[in-house]
């Protein structure tokens, strides 16, 4: 077989143990002799020519032209008015679809085992459209924004993947008996376009419910779709049924192809240049990334070789649970992928 | 000791089970000789004269000459514009505060132990306004309202619940990173709130960030005071973790002592008229009205009864994993109030 053809990636290692993280998954990435070259930029906000805060000029020109990024954490910094990091990239792509699959890590003990789902999160309105006023003094409204279209394009998502990653049921988080109009409308979206997929279970159910069921029995759960807010909550939430954040791999897909994929903990500070970070989170998003990228091998190998490094419980950094440093984490996945080959 | 003076309460049955189960709560406060009066009312919306939607004038003016209820499951009317019956109530009532503790019940195993926690949700604004509006075909509004009154309101009733139940911390639910002005508002007046309460812990955390802790250890939680929406997630999610709404209490409380204390489970119109049904969630929502009203020892001997019940394990009804039927189960605590005495 030859070469598969080298693609780029732009990588943005973040701020904290970000480098160190980043530097993990290209050193384990680089021992499976994955196709990617990266691009390193720095994504940290600056004031654009009308003092409106933008993402640097090289760090867009190569998320434009590679049409997929890798992220570390990054702090937000505290000048006054700095947009959240996060949201900006969101904006500044589009990125409308939040993903994040979260599946039991064999070997890591948690209170729940066979846990399987993803959370599918509109990205880009909902509660998150930062419109509110002061109506009079001490009454304050923030306005919640449904639309038709982000929320057709987000149930399209939702069962495009789960079609396309043999899913089987897809549910429709709301609150529709209260926001009768606005999550109403996001909820007939999903009926909708639930008829285009009769192949896939629709089902809907509120979010309370979710919430207590899910902490009862989340084995129950597959795909799950929901306007921005509650995904921003469930996806949390789910992250803790496996392990937390540590573990937990995101993706925000965009239209095109154009996708970041990310680990959503925090930048660690406290730990941060001490080769004691765990680069799972960051890692299992890199290996989303592959899949997105259409690198299956790859993509299972590392995975792979991830999974068998904590199942066998020798070489793991200490929020796992073991003693080992991050440099030598990583190199017991880079010894596996490269048996695994 | 001279008997207590008797104390009129409402009891609204409800819909399905609420009537077995109510009766099982008068039978067990029987045993125990509470000193309840109880006035059987029926709160089911009707057209008033405007044509607006009110509970019948006869159980209004119960209530507002008891100002204490009980309430059983109640299943909306799916006739046109029927509003939800938990909603009028709070809304007719101006019940401003939801409280939920959520308590480890020994014997009754969940993947949790030692859960010991109160959840205190806004009860009538933010998210649940109800105010909602298309701004043009496929542009739909819903307004979260929040309000400096109702903040303070809720945040003093968190602190004073927390003093006068020994709990040594509050933690504000919040997402001002992202709704600035309307959850900075309510934070803002829990801060300040806290100033006044130097004995009580006040701790501050982002939504997310509380449903994934609570899921890895709600053992780090006390009490939690947040807005609507957030508080109508959290409480179910925390139901969850000790056992679901068949156990969890839960009451709502307004100004100048009114309150309604009920069971939040469904109207489970399946096993409804069997002699099937669980009546724990509603009996420990009376306890909680007993504690209200000051009823103090009759509260703990009928809470240890039917805690003593469930751990026993003797006679259990189906879902508490037993095979006994609600009468026995009903008995079985009777018979322990009585020792206890
Ligand atoms: C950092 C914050 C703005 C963000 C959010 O609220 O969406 C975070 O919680 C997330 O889920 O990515
Ligand atoms: C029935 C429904 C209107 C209600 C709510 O959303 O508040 C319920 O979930 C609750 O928590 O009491």
């Amino acid at each position: 077989t030859r070469p598969a053809q080298m693609q780029t990636v732009t990588l943005i290692p973040g701020d904290g143990i970000g480098p160190e993280i980043s530097a993990a998954v290209v050193k384990i990435f680089e021992s499976a002799k994955a196709p990617i070259r990266w691009e390193e930029r720095n994504v940290t906000a600056i004031k654009g020519p009308g003092g409106k805060w933008m993402i640097p000029p090289d760090a867009k020109e190569s998320m434009d032209r590679s049409k997929i990024g890798l992220k570390g954490p990054l702090k937000t910094p505290i000048a006054a008015g700095h947009p959240s990091m996060n949201l900006l990239l969101r904006k500044t792509f589009d990125l409308y679809a939040n993903v994040r699959p979260c599946v039991s890590i064999e070997g890591y003990k948690t209170p729940y085992t066979d846990v399987d789902l993803v959370t599918i999160r509109e990205n880009t309105e909902g509660e998150y459209s930062g419109i509110e006023h002061v109506i009079v003094d001490g009454v304050v409204q923030s306005i919640k924004l449904i639309t038709e279209n982000a929320s057709r394009r987000i149930a399209e998502y939702a069962f495009e993947y789960a079609r396309n990653n043999q899913r089987s049921s897809v549910t429709a988080v709301h609150k529709a008996n209260i926001m009768r109009m606005s999550d109403g409308l996001f909820l007939r979206k999903c009926r909708e376009v639930a008829e285009n997929y009769k192949d896939i279970k629709f089902t809907e159910m509120y979010l309370d419910t979710v919430c207590l069921n899910m902490v009862q029995d989340p084995t129950q759960f597959d795909v799950l779709v929901m306007p921005n807010l509650y995904g921003d909550i469930l996806s949390d939430l789910c992250a803790g049924l496996i392990g937390g954040l540590g573990v937990t791999p995101s993706g925000n897909i965009g239209a095109n192809g154009v996708a970041i994929f990310e680990s959503v903990h925090g930048t660690a500070p406290d730990i941060a240049g001490l080769d004691l970070a765990n680069p799972t989170a960051l890692l299992l998003s890199a290996v989303m990334m592959l899949r997105h990228m259409g690198l299956h091998e790859y993509a299972s190998r590392i995975q792979t070789a991830c999974f068998d490094t904590i199942r066998d419980k020798k070489v793991l950094t200490k929020d796992l649970g073991g003693n080992s440093k991050c440099s030598e984490f990583t190199s017991e996945i880079c010894h596996r992928v490269q048996d695994l080959a």
